[in-house]
């Protein structure tokens, strides 16, 4: 805490100077124990923090041996982070001070922001300017802080945090409580990093994560978010990142959204959307948040699972191994059918009453020689199927269970184990029921980086995870990297003028990116329809167009299985229709299609999420829509891989293999033709919703009924 | 472990005498340490049974200071409980030895019986027979054994059972090591009784849990099953129990039910049904063995949830507040509006910052007193909407993150939130990230039946299933006993041979059941067929009914919107396609039937499961069901409100009101259909199976467009 300041590369950015910081400014330092300007001083003394401390309060003195500074004018140049311990209002002036002393960046603990509602908004708004002005890097207001177990700049005062490999990014101080109180309970690897994001009025959360997933102490990234804010740039930063991210969520529900309104003022994207688009950028979502701190642990310290493998079960009891087993299946991890060598070395090793096939169970015969497990391990680990062996059941408790002298065995076979799993390069992952007995051969596994769980759904769950890591690992060159050109960067937030355009301009939009929307017509008058229907020799629709009627079939705009002789009648019908039930209806004209082909119903759309930007749908077509409810999305632009993965997401993937009597659809069509509107998505200026329902699927064939386009209109006022 | 046998009620029944035994023989006593016939005398006598045990074994001598008898016929008359400790063959021989003497009930531990396949089937046989020839109880074979805290009575040989009210039927000895450790993990309120059933050579679940429910020492029994045996007889007894059953399924994929039948010989119904029907019995399900601990012990200790109320949750930090709210909202749990009477109390208390609204955020205002708690919690169990209070947050660690000043005060307020829960007669659960400290404000609640649980996700999944229990407990009088009539309480094995009976016959059995299938005529001739629809006066469905046809679609055997003068037109076509497709096809005649008006298509079925017996599908009807798979399951015979239920649990419920263009369908004419269609089912001698779809509902009518139905034909080999 002494000395002078160490000097950091002239490259690095200033938020990475923050959240590693190699001095320390306490802007309201205090010498009052309950206050936060002297807890924090106290706690980087505490934490053995080396590098040098400022304390700054206008009545000077000494603090913890330290000298107070009046001002921050005082402060030598160069100081990379400043915990900003003073009341609200007095923040803004006191981070224009900073930034004249170039501190590289501020945490601002105070509240009374934004997440005040109409009350904090004055002060959030001098806030925002002082930031603007000055270019200073801020976290907060209204967080915990920030810490770094590596060098002890422990900014938040929980005392004596772990050290290890996982990073957190949180909006809930209570958040780090809890995952510190997780990793202690599970024996997990410990703590790298934490920011506290708060309001985020100025560093957000994909900057964080870039900075933290960035850091060689960092082996995965634990997030708890309630609004992820620019969600486009962290999906970027997500797929971009060489370690997992964990996700967890709060605000899904209506009564949570509110909850996080009044906690930190953030605004939620629709929780399917975002559940899709985040998945598709390999972040892993956790919907419990007892699994955050559990995953998190498990892939900052495990071996990559080789792709394109299976897992193997070994467990001493055919309970555990059944439950396992299915777990698996329910999370879509498939099991590895083990060879026959493998199955004649286990059987050769655990004798006939254990079932070698996986799950293998052994059946007793590691209870009175628990060293079984190693050639066991060794004997999956080579079979070409395995990628990944998890043993399930009392690993570790042998010597409670069935002796005191297996002690010795117990703790040799932990050392073979995570030895034979480094030397496989492959995942080990171990769940006991005597976790709760803290035994020295889980602390002799841990230490090597196999995870000991208490948890055979913890296990499964991380396992889930790896799996789908192995699998993203070796598709990555065929993946999005998610950016959009830099036109599109500045914001998707909507005017809220916006209006659906025509369907034969909706039609000509959805052409021009390479779609076709099968042969229609526009006729002008109904004799125009009649000469159109009669020269295409087969019953057509007709669809008023009309800018007044949107939502032609409500107004009845629509027939269907018009003759050439019937449709003169069939348009004056619609015109009556649709100017009675709409008497200020304009009628342009109508389009004149053929009658639609035999295919499966499908749903295709588009649409910019206010969070994440342009966004594709897909699912199940056709009238039933709301009430099923199947629909996926992806993050445009997206490619072929993807849309495949979309495309399995959904039921509507079981109708396209020649269900019943629908034809078969070619898969590999329609991704082609979901990334087109993927493309379109992101090249269209001012697009608020795309919506083609259905599409009619056969074979190769992908043909929208009806094409409706809402585009912004920022220039003139509602009509 | 001396004197002489306590007399026992000559009403008490033999298992009643075995699960709680006055006395105890191990046959198969052994002075070998390694041997279960010496650990678990030793086991007896470390948990100071305080009843007679008798060793027997031929050597004779003596054994921890008790005599060795030397064969069973020197056992005095009416011991309760043998521990048998021989190998598999010696068995059958010792149980009528057994029987002989007087014995009430064994427990045996050999295995090589079902469990070993084909290889044991012989030994299971003779097994048997000893079973059915004595009437001497049996748990077992292959079983960990059996265990009652409250005696001492440690037939399974696990060190130090915590005793507390939690009763265990398990098909695995792990699973109560399992079971054991996470009682201890949690803080979990301990065990009464255990019984490992093993391969239910005789005793099966549903009696045992007969005799735990009704022990006053239990107040949950956690059920771990891989097959249930007689399903419904379980289903009767979940359904007549006070007690509240958890149960967690193991063998319910593919991979885990080969492995539990390796395991125990065990088969499993469909897991869509047994899930549908347990649930029914208010059997609560759980998901993940992680939750099969925590639950039963919630659930033993929780004073019963007030009907008709919500939850509130109270939290001292936004993050929880609002994970809380999201998983309660999952979990389909409402949260209680808060009175104004009630906001305006909590706002005096906490302070301007403080979020009234539930979630209820305290925001900061406990953590210098966290005794505010006490009048929060005040405040919100006075509330008539608030049936349970959820404390969330870091509660029993406030002296650990801000201070031990605040000891005292916390757990003066732990004693204080106990009372008051016990004032108000509702459960009081509290989360809190600060178990792994094992604070005595945590002791002081569990003490008092408040579970204290580390997890959000525990604390909600308890939450919907007091929930779940009060609206049970409300509707009680207006559910099913699930009891069969005797006559068909004989087993539900299918013959081999079972036939579809042609549609009329099909439509004439529902019909007297009381069901009307709408109208509909049988032709013999086209010329009748064609008299039919003349006379209907609108087109008509003309549908073949030959034996040699039960599908009648695939092979041309049908014709819709048939007119009066294209009837016989029709007739022979439907002939000439059937007998092409069917070369060797007798046809009976026609079906005529009006075309089919517009309405919702749903699927109305019925079959008799294996382990279940009778019961009735319900779902989305039409060509999208096996798609969709929308479809759920009531054990038969069941009550209009178990009905309107079923209803709810579909998606097809969600086109009941009038979704889109379709008509609206009157929930409880549907109800009743499906009641009825219960009672056809229990009451139909043979019934393999029944199925309607689609019906079409419309209003109050519901008309099945087609009725197929199996029975079994146990006299007359397939044709």
């Amino acid at each position: 805490m002494t000395g002078t300041i160490e000097p950091t590369a002239t490259e690095t950015d200033a938020l990475t100077r923050l959240l590693d910081p190699r001095s320390i400014a306490v802007v309201g330092a205090s010498t009052d124990p309950a206050k936060r300007g002297y807890q924090a001083i106290r706690a980087l003394r505490d934490a053995g923090y080396p590098h040098p401390v400022y304390p700054v309060n206008p009545r000077g003195g000494e603090l913890f041996g330290l000298t107070v500074r009046r001002n921050v004018a005082e402060l030598p140049p160069g100081v990379d982070a400043a915990l900003v311990a003073l009341p609200g209002p007095a923040v803004p002036g006191a981070l224009r001070e900073l930034a004249g002393a170039g501190v590289a960046g501020a945490v601002v603990l105070a509240n009374g922001f934004r997440e005040s509602g109409a009350a904090g908004a004055p002060l959030e708004a001098e806030l925002a300017a002082a930031i603007a002005d000055t270019g200073i890097r801020v976290i907060g207001p209204n967080t915990s802080g920030i810490l770094n177990t590596a060098s002890g700049a422990n900014l938040v005062g929980v005392p004596d945090p772990a050290p290890g490999p996982v990073s957190v990014l949180s909006q809930s101080g209570n958040m780090l409580l809890s995952l510190l109180a997780d990793d202690r309970a599970l024996g997990g690897p410990g703590l790298h990093c934490y920011v506290g994001l708060g309001n985020q009025a100025d560093v957000g959360y994909h900057e964080c994560l870039r900075v933290l997933a960035g850091q060689p102490g960092t082996g995965a990234v634990a997030v708890h978010a309630e609004g992820l804010g620019d969600g486009r740039a962290f999906l970027v930063e997500a797929a971009a990142a060489d370690r997992p991210v964990v996700l967890l969520r709060g605000g899904r529900s209506d009564a949570g959204r509110a909850a996080a309104l009044s906690h930190t003022g953030s605004v939620a994207s629709s929780d399917a959307v975002a559940t899709a688009v985040l998945a598709q950028a390999g972040v892993e979502l956790v919907d419990r948040s007892d699994e955050l701190a559990m995953l998190a642990g498990v892939l900052a310290v495990s071996t990559p699972m080789p792709a394109g493998r299976g897992v193997a079960v070994l467990s001493d009891g055919g309970g555990h191994a059944t439950l396992a087993a299915d777990a698996l299946t329910a999370a879509g991890v498939p099991l590895a059918t083990l060879s026959g060598t493998t199955r004649s070395r286990l059987r050769a090793l655990l004798g006939p009453p254990a079932a070698v096939v996986n799950p293998v169970d052994v059946a007793g015969a590691t209870d009175t020689d628990p060293t079984r497990f190693v050639a066991a391990t060794e004997a999956l680990m080579t079979d070409p199927a395995v990628g990944l062996v998890l043993l399930v059941g009392l690993f570790g408790g042998y010597h409670l269970r069935f002796g005191k002298h297996l002690k010795a065995a117990e703790e040799a076979t932990a050392a073979d184990l995570a030895a034979m799993a480094g030397r496989h390069g492959m995942p080990l992952l171990v769940h006991s029921c005597y976790t709760v007995d803290r035994p020295a051969a889980h602390h002799t596994l841990r230490a090597a980086g196999v995870p000991v769980l208490a948890s055979i759904d913890h296990a499964v769950r991380a396992t889930a995870a790896l799996h789908r890591r192995a699998r993203r690992g070796a598709t990555r060159s065929q993946r999005s990297t998610l950016r959009l050109p830099v036109s599109e960067k500045c914001g998707y937030s909507h005017t809220s003028h916006s209006r659906a355009v025509d369907e034969p301009a909706a039609r000509r939009l959805v052409e021009a990116a390479g779609i076709d929307t099968g042969p229609w017509w526009f006729a002008r008058t109904a004799g125009e329809a009649a000469a159109l229907v009669g020269a295409h020799k087969g019953p057509c629709a007709l669809k008023v167009v009309s800018p007044q009627a949107p939502h032609k079939s409500d107004v009845g705009g629509v027939r269907l299985g018009v003759t050439a002789d019937a449709a003169e009648g069939a348009w004056r019908g619609i015109v009556t229709d649709v100017t009675t039930a709409l008497p200020e209806a304009v009628i342009d004209g109508m389009v004149v299609a053929p009658m639609a082909p035999r295919g499966v119903e499908l749903l295709v759309g588009a649409t910019v999420d206010p969070v994440f930007g342009p966004v594709v749908a897909f699912g199940s077509g056709g009238v039933l829509v709301e009430a099923l409810r199947d629909v996926t999305f992806r993050a445009a632009p997206f490619t072929h891989l993807e849309a495949l993965e979309m495309i399995e997401e959904t039921v509507a993937a079981r109708l396209l293999d020649g269900y019943r009597h629908l034809p078969a659809v070619d898969r590999d069509a329609l991704a082609e033709f979901l990334v087109r509107i993927g493309d379109l998505a992101v090249a269209t200026p001012g697009l608020v919703e795309l919506d083609m329902n259905p599409v009619l699927a056969a074979g190769k064939n992908l043909l929208p009924l009806d094409v409706r386009v809402v585009l912004s209109s920022p220039a003139s006022p509602p009509g």
